[in-house]
This record gives C-alpha cells, structure tokens and sequence, in this order.
C-alpha cells in the first residue's frame, strides 16, 4: 500500500521526462515557424541580421590581422563592443546611438580626465584625500546625469548618450587614479570607439539601408489606408445590402493597430531626426508633422472603434427603418474610405492631396444630403428607440466626415512643407468620382425651409 | 553705399552675439525650472539619482581600497560598467537587466570559450584557418541571435540579454585568439559583472524601492479614476446645469492620457514579472490581468473622447429638448462615475469590487428608464435633427455604461485571482447611494405597451 503512492509518483515523472523531447521538439518546431513568419512579414529583418554579423566579423579582424592588433591591442574591444551597441535597425536609430556613444564619449573622456588633473593638483598627491575628492566628484556628476535623463526630450533623443556620459566619465576619472598612462589608453579607447562606430553606420547606410523616415512615411500611409478600408466596407456591412463572404472582415478590422501607433510614430520621428536627406526625402524634412497627421488619424480611429461596435450589436434595427438613410450613409462612407485612400496614396507618391478632394466634397454633399433627410418628417411613425442606432451611426459618420477634412488639411500642409510635386505620380482614380446632385432626395432642404 | 550692408551685416552679427548669453541664461532657467517641476511630480525621481550615484560611487571603491585593486585589477571596470547599465528605475527593470546580463555573460562565456576550443583543436594551431573558422562561427552566432531579437516576447524580455550575449560571445572567442590567459580573464570579468549586477540590485531593493508592479496597479487605478472623472462632470456640463467655473475643466481632460497608455502598461507588466512578492503583491501575482484592464479601460475611453467631441460642438442643441433626457443621462453618467471611481478605490485597495456594484446597478436603471423615455412620443413635436446630437450622447452613454459594467467585472475577476480581501478597508461611500424607482418618469415602460 506504500510503494503504490510511490511508483505512481515515480511513473508520472517518467511519463515527464518521456513527454519533455516530445514538448522541446513543439517548442522548437513553433519558433523555427515563428521566425519564418518573421522573415516573410519583413525580410529586411533577415537581411539586418547578416549586415550585423558582417560588420561585427569585419570589426573582430582587428584581432585577427597582426599589424592592426599591434597597433589597437586589446583596446581593439572597444570597437567590437561599439558595434554590437550601436547596430540598430534603421539608418536614424544607428546614427543616433552612433552620434549619441562618440559625442558622449569625448565629452566625458575630457570631462573625466579633467576632473582628475584637478583634484590631484588640489589633494597634492594625498593619497586619503584624493580618492575622497574624486569619489565626490563622481557622485554630483552621475546623480545629475542620472536626473537629466528624466526630462522628457532628453529621454527621446539623447538617452543612450547620458548613459555613456556616466559610463565613461566613471572610467576614466576612477581609472586614471591607477592607470598613469591614461592619456594613451584613453585615445585608443576614443579612436576603436570611432572605428568600430564608423564600420557600423557605413555597414548600416550602404548595405540595404533601412530609413526610418521612409517606415514612417509608409506607416502614415498605410495607417490611413486602413481606416479607408474600414469605411469603404462598413455601409454595405451594416446595412447588410452585400452577400455574406463579399466583404474582408480582416481588411475591415485593420484599423485597429490605428489605435496603439503612437509610441511606433514618435519613436520614427526621433530617428528620422538624425538621418540625413535621402531619396525623396530632402534635408530639414517636417518629420513633426507626421506627428500630427499621425493624431488626427487616431482621432479618427476612435471614431471607427466605435462605428464598429455598432456592427456587432445585437438589438438589431428593423431595415425599413435603416433602409430611410441607407442610400446616403452607404455613399458617405464609401466616399470618405475613398478619400483617406487618395490621401494615403498621395502620401505614400508624394503628390499633393488634389484627388482625395473631390471625394471629400462629394461625402460632404452626401452629409448635407443626409442631415437634411434628418430633418425631415421621414420618421414620423416609427419608434424613436428604433432609430436611435440609426441616428447614431450616421451622426458617427458625419463625425467621421469633418475628420477626414481635417486630415486633409494637415495632409494638405505636409505637401506644401515637404513640397511635394504633381508629376506624372498624379495620382490616378478621377474617373471614380460619381458626384451626386446636392440634396437628390425631393424631402430635403426645400423641406426645411418649410420645418424650420 | 558698399560698406553699408557690410556695417549693418557686422551689426546685426555684433547683436546676435550680445544675444547669446542672454539666450542661453533663459535655455538653463528653463532646464532648472523643468527639472525643479519633475522632481515635484514624482520625487523618488530624485531618490533615484541619488541611488544610483551611490552604488556608483560605492563601485569605484574597487579603485581606490588597494586591497580590493589587488584582487580584481582593471576588471574592476566592468563592475562599474554593469552598475551603471543595470541600474533602472524599478525594481523590476533593474533585476530584468540584472538576470539578463549575467545569465547572457555566462552562457555567453562559455559558449564563447567552447568554441575557441573546438577550433583550436580542428585547425590544429594552423593561423589562417582558424581566424577564419572564428570568424563563421562569430558571423553566424551574431546573425542567429540578432535575427532572434526581432520575436516579440524575446523582444519585450528578453532583449537586453541577447544583446549581452552577443557582445560578450564576440569578445571571449575573439580574444581567447590573443589572450591565453582566458579562463582568468573570463573568470574575473564574470566575479566583477556579478559583484557589479549584486551592488546595484542590492542599493535597488533597499534603499526607497520603485516596484514596478505598485506603479502599474496605481496606473491602473489612476486610469479608471480620470474615467470616472470625466464622467461625473459630463452630464452638468453638456446640459449646462452648472455655473461656469464650478467645474474643473483640467480634471475632466485628464481621460486623454488614458487613451495612449498601452506601451507604458506593457513595460510595467514585463517588468513586474521579474520582481519577487512584495508588500502586498505575493508570488505568481495576475500581473497579465492588469492588460486586460487597461484594454478595457481604453476602450471606455475611446467613447469618452467621442463624447468629450460633443462638449465643443458649435451646433447648439436648444435646451428645451436637452432637458427632455436630462435627468437620466445627467443620473446615468453621474452615477456610472462614482461607479469608476468606486472601482479605482477599490483596486487601490485591494479590496472586492462591491461597492461599485450598487453604482452600476442604479446606473442600468437609469439607462433602463433613458431607453424607455426614448422610445415614448416625447419628440412628437420636435425637428429630429436638433435631437440627433442628444440622442447620440445618450447612446454613447449607454455604451460607456455598458464598457464600465465589463471593466467592473474584469476587476472582479484580478480580485478572485489576487485573492483581494474585504477587510478594515472596506470601501465606503454607501451612503452616496441614491437608487431610482424603475421608471420613475410617469410615461415610462407602461407606455411601452402601448406603443409596441
């Protein structure tokens, strides 16, 4: 009766043991298949992965080569390690961190060793004072770096360069206490530092260079592409005039990585900051004002998270009530999708926003269309309880509508600061418009004349 | 006349100098008054410098105290090194970084050595092929684990170790190619980074600690209290029942930070999974959970910010058919605002969400009595159009009371899973109650009969 309980335990960690190849072979085989979807999402990723390895198997030759490990010695560490800190994905992130780690260095490498020659001259070799000085110094200068690394731009920009302030300012004013051939030891440090971030961002800027401005221009694009997307399905979805399975509800759901972008839109801008000019994106580019078409499509967005509650509600609305409205709404959306699509393509081709207008114009007729259908009689036996879902979603719309004006505004802004040029990209689609007569409905502003 | 524009150049130039000190005086006033303003936010801001100059300052005793020199030499530099690196704000980020720069050093470390070896004994002391085989072995080591960093958990946790592994795989197999004394260095290296990652953990822990998991359960509690905020002011101001000045504007805005709180909550998380229990968060605490709840949260907010668009709409709804819904929506917003803050209290006291479910339940009543008040004839008379912006603040508002009826319940379940008590802290504010009679409007659901 005792062994029982006992060869149960001892079958069960068999069983365990036996199951743990079975379950290291799913975990492997899952991120092996997760890396891959990795690679095809971006294959720029696959691609940034062997520029590092190159550039740090190029920087560890420094070892390898005699004269130049004659030359560097073991301070030739500092270029490996400059260049596995330094290799960041884009061209602005690497030039940042680049810029950030030697500015930083230099400054703390005099910095550090001034400090030093100070407090020597001051302690005239005392060995109890001198460290207690230095000490001291050493604790103002790192509490305060410390504290400025809270301020909100210098934490965007110039992080990683107070880091190394402190760093370095640490080594080289503690070091210098032993180390009496300082001054050597701290140019070779500044000079691999300079080596190693040099191999970095030439490797960076002229192997398949990733810009950072250019993934926030495309993510600003493609962000209001997807709230377009949304609006060109979400009449036919919930008026329910399209077959099910005619529409991508994926498509449609798309907007919501719309919501959480900011931290990924600042983030850009920060780096695209540091890049210098390329392709088309010339020098002093308003990257700022991305971050401000970037808000205004989250405003947007909201509005669509909302729209899109109404999709899945369950108190459904009777369709004569909705079919009232149908016509209007259906059009408005589908014009206002259109224009956030124009306006993403003139972004994404860099040619002023002309094309996206006509399709505002037109939602803006069909909004006035659709308020003056509102104040109407058209209501007048239904039950308002009824029409309240209705009414909400086109007052969303119209909500929507003034938004998109407002995007094409800024929109309209980044072309005339950044200058962009109707060439031959001018974008194309003008043979879609389909404008409607202001006020087609016999019952509308006639009408509110008469109501009013 | 051609040493006119020259005169006037050198002036403006002889200005601009002048200028200078003052321009500067004003950047540093504005640095200190900005850095006076942090502290007063949050001052273990300040604590944290001072912290963090402290084990700093304590680490380059490795300098100064012979004793301790003669043991670790100039390894003592990656003591400092990993101070100042490790050191974080939280706890929770410092022993992140911490676990992750020892355990990468050390796998990296041997996996560095066992490499060196491997092909030291292939290549049989042969010189050019063994840099050269160091080299693949580095090259596809580095791409490996920079390909790895791009997977979004190893991303969020595990970052900064991969990072470290690289660096330190490249340095101990490259320098084991020049260093034969390798095992020492390695193992000094090792003594000091650990040393260095235990004095900083250590001065983390004990002195005034920042525990990432309490900044993320008062961020949470914070959030949902500016809900709650907004919400008890809205009804007052829409319909205009109060005099201006007697609401606190400032307040009732305070919900915008929520709606981009996603990446700071995310952080917190990862962070708070590597602290061990505290105060009054055990082992195993939900952590996750707190996503859900700031998911939620968000998705409140979201609609607050489409009604907060109602609150500076020019097109004036008269007030004789605002004061149709007033009460209820007035009642239901009110009340669904003591409901979020109710909430808040009760997470930031850890206490089971009951008092909130009164709050909740007479805000359902109210929304019960505002539906059946829409679906009477009391618009017979009215132009649709002016009611259609009441109508969609109404029924924004029975979605908000529908998101918060999920956040309570989202909350609920933290506090089964956290094992929140009832004790000495049992939320108060009972006697706020003020439960409505069901359909206190006289042409309530009876009515409904009839028009149904």
């Amino acid at each position: 009766m005792v062994s029982e309980p006992n060869s149960s335990v001892i079958t069960k960690f068999w069983q365990c043991l036996m199951n743990l190849p079975n379950e290291f072979t799913i975990k492997v085989v899952n991120v092996m298949l997760q890396l891959k979807e990795l690679g095809k999402e971006d294959p720029r990723r696959v691609i940034h992965s062997l520029k590092v390895a190159f550039a740090i198997t190029l920087v560890s030759t420094f070892y390898y080569l005699k004269p130049l490990y004659d030359s560097f010695g073991s301070s030739a560490m500092w270029a490996v390690m400059t260049v596995v800190v330094v290799s960041e994905f884009s061209v602005g992130a690497t030039l940042g961190k680049g810029l950030n780690r030697g500015l930083a260095t230099f400054l703390a490498g005099v910095l550090g060793l001034g400090s030093y020659y100070m407090v020597h001259s001051i302690s005239r070799g005392n060995t109890t004072i001198e460290p207690i000085l230095l000490g001291i110094i050493i604790f103002l200068a790192t509490a305060g770096a410390t504290y400025i690394r809270f301020i909100p731009l210098m934490k965007a920009r110039y992080d990683y360069g107070l880091l190394v302030f402190i760093l370095t300012f640490c080594l080289v004013s503690v070091s210098s206490y032993r180390d009496h051939e300082i001054i050597d030891t701290a140019q070779d440090r500044v000079t691999t530092i300079l080596v190693g971030g040099l191999i970095s961002v030439l490797v960076n800027i002229f192997l398949c260079p990733v810009w950072a401005g250019g993934d926030l221009h495309n993510l600003a694009s493609k962000n209001i592409e997807k709230l377009g997307n949304f609006l060109e399905g979400f009449g036919d979805e919930y008026f329910g005039t399209l077959e099910a399975g005619e529409l991508n509800k994926s498509l449609m759901q798309g907007y919501k990585s719309v919501l959480n972008a900011k931290q990924v839109e600042d983030n850009l801008v920060n780096f695209a900051r540091w890049e210098p000019c390329h392709g088309r994106f010339r020098f002093q580019y308003p990257w700022q004002q991305y971050q401000k078409i970037g808000n205004l499509s989250r405003q947007c967005a909201y509005r669509i998270d909302a729209l899109n509650g109404f999709l899945n509600n369950f108190t459904k609305t009777p369709k004569e009530i909705k079919s009232k409205i149908q016509e209007p709404c259906i059009k408005m959306s589908m014009e206002t999708g259109k224009a956030l699509k124009q306006l993403s393509i003139s972004i994404h081709k860099m040619a002023p926003p002309t094309s996206a207008e006509t399709h505002i114009a037109t939602s803006k007729i069909y909004a006035t269309n659709l308020r003056s259908m509102i104040k109407t009689k058209l209501w007048e036996d239904t039950n308002l309880f009824e029409v309240v879902p209705v009414v909400t979603v086109a007052s969303l719309l119209l909500d929507v509508v003034s938004s998109t004006e407002k995007l094409a505004e800024s929109i309209q802004e980044l072309s005339t600061l950044a200058k962009f040029k109707n060439k031959e990209s001018k974008v194309a689609a003008d043979d879609e418009k389909e404008i409607p007569q202001t006020c087609s409905d016999s019952r509308g502003p006639q009408h509110v004349i008469i109501i009013n």
